[in-house]
């Protein structure tokens, strides 16, 4: 997707995605995969009072302004990945995404775990990074779920945005035999934590070298979907992408627009890996891996202090 | 390194190793990173008797043979990396490493956790991958050291050829703020566990992947290290590579041949990763990582079985 600017309305958006599918569907595309908070600007970036964040929450999936999406989906028999901001009956705010099946039925939900950024804004900067602040973290973990039989029933997960970067989280899914994993992310074009080091092409680098990564490692498809272009003034990287179980980049996007990226994804591609560089039952080694679970942050050696 | 047959002698390989030193000397190198079992054919390929897999090992380290090389190393101020097969006082094997500081003192050990292949050759094949059979797994974990003074004491750690992989190992080592990863590796330019879907060129792929994408998820420096070549009719892969805090290749091997492969490796460029993007301490969630310590292998979804 291009960017969606501040101004541009829930109807407008939803226009777009209709647009999307349609042309998915000329091309017999049985699932589309859209962006993290597709329906609106990557709000986080601005520090704003709390009823002016709610208008960017949806407190009901589908809701009116979103079911001519759900319908057109139905209609064209295509499942649909969608990230938005969720705010639950209890008040709870959350980054969350949801996969629908061709039937237009909500068949998995995913909380972004990994939240990054901070609770308080950043002094003397322009654009900020306030998602600590916005959403609590996800509390869904990380449950893979079953894709539509239209799909050939594939074990499947989802991540948002940040959540990419993180090995552990593709690690959970993997150890469930996932096949596909959806994502939806907005990143910036620039360091979103300020600082001058990292631009435009070093961030959708990251961003392809650890899709690329954690999908060979964990023997899966990966089909990952950017909010691209300048957002009311702050640009955000391109690099959607379909990557095989091998790590490889099988489609990639060529603009920073809307556009469709396909692939064929063949679910007997993660066999190779499963099956012998990655069969985990054999390989893997947990007794050495308890620091994973039993500390969060660094915790330097003793012998450190000495430097 | 380019590859050593099994005609050739420990002196004929350590002499190489030492001609290498007095280059990389010349070239101001303070840390030489040599490959995993450096000493020797990668003799995992056969399957042998005892006695003559026993000939592969090393019962001391240093021993006559390859005292010369700590001997060149402690007299050009040369620390370096070693891959060889250890042989304890009990009896035990392991595809071990040491790094050796610039007076000639072993500053750290590791034993390879991440055993490929398989106990029992597989039928039919001239090519084995037989590391279950003559290793032991490691037993001493992952465990960052300090490095030395000369190279203003970095936190490091050690990994040997298909650890690199495995994102848990990085992630064991990253929890403990490792600065510079070494690694040592001899890989099949074809699929060691038979098949005909992976070649040179995907498994260098492979191999580039996981380093540059573990190094960045976890803002280290990462110095890998192969046997390349053909060794007695069997391909191995190049791609040896200095990788930074980004995952960026700041310097990679040219030739399948003994070659110099450097870079100066500014110890801060792990700053900005470990302090924004990837700080553990304000970003990791372990509460939804338990499947990565409480599972061993792949458990699928109780709908699976419906498919």
């Amino acid at each position: 997707m291009g960017p969606t600017q501040r101004s541009d309305t829930r109807a407008e958006v939803v226009e777009r995605l209709i647009a999307l599918l349609e042309e998915a569907a000329r091309q017999r595309v049985k699932l589309a995969v859209f962006p993290e908070l597709a329906l609106t600007t990557f709000f986080p970036r601005w520090l704003m009072s709390q009823p002016e964040v709610d208008s960017y929450f949806e407190s009901a999936m589908p809701n009116p302004s979103v079911q001519p999406l759900f319908d057109c989906a139905r209609k064209l028999e295509i499942g649909f990945y969608l990230g938005y901001a969720e705010r639950t009956d209890s008040g709870q705010h959350f980054n969350s995404s949801i996969t629908v099946d061709p039937e237009g039925k909500i068949i998995g939900r995913y909380r972004k775990v990994h939240l990054p950024g901070s609770v308080e804004p950043r002094e003397n900067s322009d654009s900020q990074q306030l998602e600590k602040r916005y959403f609590q973290y996800g509390d869904l973990g990380f449950q893979a779920f079953r894709g539509a039989e239209h799909w050939h029933s594939p074990t499947m997960g989802m991540l948002i945005c940040n959540d990419r970067r993180w090995p552990e989280a593709w690690r959970s899914y993997g150890l469930q035999g996932i096949e596909v994993m959806l994502i939806g992310y907005n990143s910036a074009a620039f360091d979103p934590n300020g600082g001058t080091t990292e631009d435009l092409a070093l961030r959708t680098f990251h961003s392809l070298l650890v899709t690329q990564a954690n999908a060979y490692m964990n023997s899966t498809w990966a089909i990952s979907a950017a909010k691209a272009g300048v957002e009311d003034g702050f640009g955000l990287i391109a690099g959607s992408c379909i990557v095989d179980p091998n790590g490889v980049l099988v489609a990639q996007a060529g603009t920073m627009g809307d556009e469709l990226v396909i692939a064929d994804c063949d679910l007997d591609a993660c066999r190779q890996g499963r099956e012998k560089m990655f069969n985990f039952a054999a390989h893997r080694r947990p007794e050495h891996y308890r620091r994973i679970v039993d500390q969060v942050g660094v915790e330097l050696p003793d012998w450190h202090s000495r430097r």
